[in-house]
C-alpha cells in the first residue's frame, strides 16, 4: 500500500525534524515553522501531523521518552545505572539537554507536569532495590531506600546540569570521578 | 521630574509584568503579548522598556539574580547555606521555578549559557570556604573542596527539580530531612 508506506515515511521525516530542532534548540525553539525549516518543508506538511505546538511538544517527549528506555542499562549494578544517565557521549548528552529543557515546558502545563512527575517516580522506583541490593553488599550506608534513591537521581541530575551549562569545567573523565567518589562517600566505613 | 518619575515607575511596572509571567509561566510563556496583558497595557509600551524577547529574557535573568542574591545568607555554615537554596518558601520556590525555567533558554543560546556558567562558578566558589571550613571543623569527609562544593550543588538543585515537579511528595519538612541526612552521611564516620 504505498499510499501508507508514503504516509509513514513522511511522518517519520516530520518525527526526525521535531528531534532535531528540539535537540538543538530546546522546546523554547520547537515551533512549527522551525520544524518545517528542519525538513525543508511546508508548515502545512507538519501541521498534518502535528496539528498544534502542544502535538509537537508531546511528540518531543515520547521521542526523548523511548530514546531514553533504550539507553537504559539492563543492570542490577547501582553505579551502572547511575553512569548510564551522564552526559558522557552525544547521544546522552542530547538527550539530558532535551530533558532539562523540557522541565519549562513541564512546569508551565499541568498535564506536561504529570507526565515529569511521572518519569521521576518511574526512576527512582527503579533505581530503589539497586539501592537496597548495594545496601546488602556492604557497599552503601543504611537508611531509607527511597530516600537513598531521592539523593542519588538528585545528585545525578544536578551534575547531569552542571556539566550541560559548563562542559569544559565538567569533561567526561570528572563527571565519572566525582560520582564515583560520591559512592564512595555513601560506603559504610568500617 | 515628573517626566522622569513617570518613566521611572512605568519601567518598574513593566519590570513587574515580566517578574510576574515568567514566575507563572516560565521563559516558554515570555512574550512582549503576555507581558502587556499582565500589566493590562500595550505591547508597544513593553517593547519601549525592552524592544525584543531577547530584551525580556536578560530583564528576567537580572530580576532573579537580584532577587537570588538578597535571599543569599550570610553564614560560614554550609547546612544553613544549602537549606537556603531549597524550595522551603513560596519566594524560594518560584525563584527556583524560574532558574530552572532559565535552563531551556541557557543552553539554546550562548549569551545566556556564558551567564548561567559564570553564576554555577559563583556558586561553587562560594561554597567551597564553607566546606573547607565544615573539614576543618570535622563535619565532613576529606577530598577536594570543590569537587565536594560541586556535588553538593549538584544534590541541592537535583533535589529542587524534584520538589518543583513533584511538592507532594518532596514537602518543606521532607527536603530538609533528605539535605540532612545527606550531609549526615558525608560526615568523617570514626
Amino acid at each position: 500500500m504505498p499510499a501508507k508506506t508514503d504516509h509513514d515515511a513522511r511522518r517519520r521525516d516530520v518525527s526526525a525534524a521535531v528531534w532535531k530542532v528540539v535537540a538543538a534548540d530546546g522546546f523554547g525553539g520547537l515551533t512549527l515553522r522551525a520544524v518545517a525549516a528542519a525538513m525543508g518543508g511546508s508548515t502545512g506538511l507538519v501541521t498534518h501531523y502535528f496539528p498544534s505546538k502542544q502535538a509537537l511538544v508531546l511528540h518531543a517527549l515520547e521521542v526523548a521518552e523511548q530514546r531514553t528506555q533504550a539507553l537504559v542499562p539492563d543492570t542490577t549494578d547501582l553505579r551502572t545505572a547511575l553512569i548510564a544517565v551522564l552526559p558522557l557521549t552525544a547521544e546522552t548528552t542530547e538527550l539530558n539537554r532535551v530533558w532539562v529543557s523540557s522541565w519549562d515546558v513541564a512546569l508551565a502545563d499541568p498535564q506536561l507536569a504529570a507526565l515529569e512527575q511521572a518519569r521521576y517516580r518511574r526512576w527512582r522506583t527503579r533505581l530503589k532495590p539497586l539501592v537496597i541490593q548495594a545496601q546488602n553488599d556492604g557497599d552503601l550506608i543504611t537508611g531509607d531506600a527511597m530516600d537513598l534513591a531521592a539523593g542519588l537521581a538528585a545528585f545525578t541530575h544536578g551534575l547531569v546540569v552542571q556539566a550541560l551549562v559548563d562542559p569544559r569545567t565538567f569533561g567526561r573523565k570528572r563527571l565519572e570521578l566525582l560520582l564515583d567518589a560520591h559512592l564512595t562517600a555513601l560506603r559504610p566505613r568500617r
